[in-house]
């Protein structure tokens, strides 16, 4: 059995350390990762990428940077600041693929329209850098019961049209599949994607029925909710796309779980219901 | 200030029994009533009918026929079965607007196009006898989060072309802000709605933060959650909608207070919020 495409997103194994989700990789036989910024925070940038270079895993990706919909001046130049941080840690942990999730309304704002305008906005002051430093933006879209709060882009059309401007190695789109498995567009725009060369993530989960009662904590391993990998993978394959695949969970039940085993599980997962479609 | 496009869904004053919400109505000045085909049922068809009748109400829908993605035979047959009943139940109750949630996927199933193929196939089965009797279909896209275990119509695009072989007056589709406000082709499809000449209700309750922990009680009063109901109103109204307006709210804490003070904010916040762009 193959894992050479298989990517741990930290995010699945929320109480490791850096380190220890870079120990449990290897031991596990994971070759890529996909830290989030916070774990590298804390370990520190420089030291993040030496363990990481050091165990001879691969950065698929760096989570995230975005929040980008601040309506005030100081809003907007922080959220550039940490944008353009985003870019130079990508850089060092060696990853050309920066998430973005790109933010939702402000706080008592109801415009959709103009807050999508301020991702825009943001997104044309922050390519040039990214471009620059060899960093490709991802947009992802994000199931649309995070619309207001989290991403005003919730369909991978949409987020295609927001790259659109920009050459595709600037900016690329992720198909995670609990946030788009639902679009009856979902098979277009996966060619569109792959059509357009801006495929830059597959990051698989499931979505759990009931949803949580924390609607952010739905996401599950695959094959324990509703989603048919077989046909989005076969999609996803036959739009072109040969990276890495990303595992992120977000729920209480896996981050209580033993780290190893959860691992264990995921590639399990991985091998019965991802790799034969990838 | 004038209601007289107001309609109250019996489902925002869940506790109320059919005789009581049209009790209600009319002590409120509210014109219209959409009812619940249980509460129908509880108390007897004719009977309601006479009820609404004799109260100088207008029935400005019926909710709900649908669920109509049953793989087997029999589960099929009997779909179509109460669904024609549904059909003969708007006809004594004199409304054309026959609300569809057209159902999730089968139990155990992960195959939505497949699912979604056999929408259309009783979609094809029900129009006709529809058509004889004089009601219009009227395909609700419900949010996305829903889209597994209750409506595989998501989106008010997809609605329209599952609707787009049936002539205008036995297929519409429905907007309801509380599913579709996320979406960024909203307006065109609205429009497009209007032009096809198929908007055949215009439902309005917010979408509150944080989503409930049971996720289908999650829609508010309007004012209460991140919806523009300035902007969706005002796509509606150039799209040429001049129907009924009805408020459809399942919140656990509306259902609890007293249905006639649910009705004083409901109106309230209709003149506020709805009136002045409808």
């Amino acid at each position: 059995m193959s894992f050479d495409r298989l990517s741990l997103n930290t995010a699945t194994t929320k109480k490791w350390t850096l380190a220890e989700a870079v120990e449990g990789c290897v031991r596990a036989g994971i070759p890529a990762i996909s830290p989030w910024r916070d774990r590298v925070h804390e370990a520190g940038l420089d030291k993040a990428a030496r363990m990481i270079r050091e165990a001879g895993l691969r950065v698929s990706s760096l989570c995230r940077g975005g929040f980008l919909t601040a309506p005030d001046a100081d809003g907007q130049a922080a959220a550039l600041a940490d944008n353009f941080e985003a870019v130079r840690e990508a850089v060092a942990l060696e990853t050309r693929e920066l998430f973005l999730v790109v933010g939702g309304l402000a706080p008592g704002e109801k415009d959709v329209v103009a807050a999508r305008q301020r991702v825009a906005d943001r997104l044309e002051e922050l390519v040039p850098f990214a471009v620059e430093n060899g960093v490709r933006l991802v947009l992802e879209p994000l199931h649309p019961m995070y619309a207001a709060d989290r991403a005003l882009i919730s369909t991978l059309g949409q987020a295609l049209d927001l790259a659109a401007p920009y050459p595709a190695d600037a900016v690329g789109v992720a198909v995670d599949t609990f946030h788009v498995w639902w679009d009856p567009e979902l098979k277009a725009q996966i060619q569109r994607a792959g059509r357009e060369s801006r495929l830059a993530s597959y990051q698989v989960c499931d979505f759990n029925l009931p949803i949580a009662s924390d609607a952010l904590l739905s996401r599950g391993m695959m094959g324990d909710g509703v989603i048919d990998f077989a046909t989005i993978g076969g999609w996803v394959r036959d739009a072109g796309y040969t990276g890495d695949i990303e595992v992120e969970i977000f729920n209480q039940e896996i981050w209580d779980a033993d780290g190893n085993a959860v691992l264990e599980t995921m590639k399990k997962r991985y091998a019965e219901l991802i790799l034969p479609y990838a």
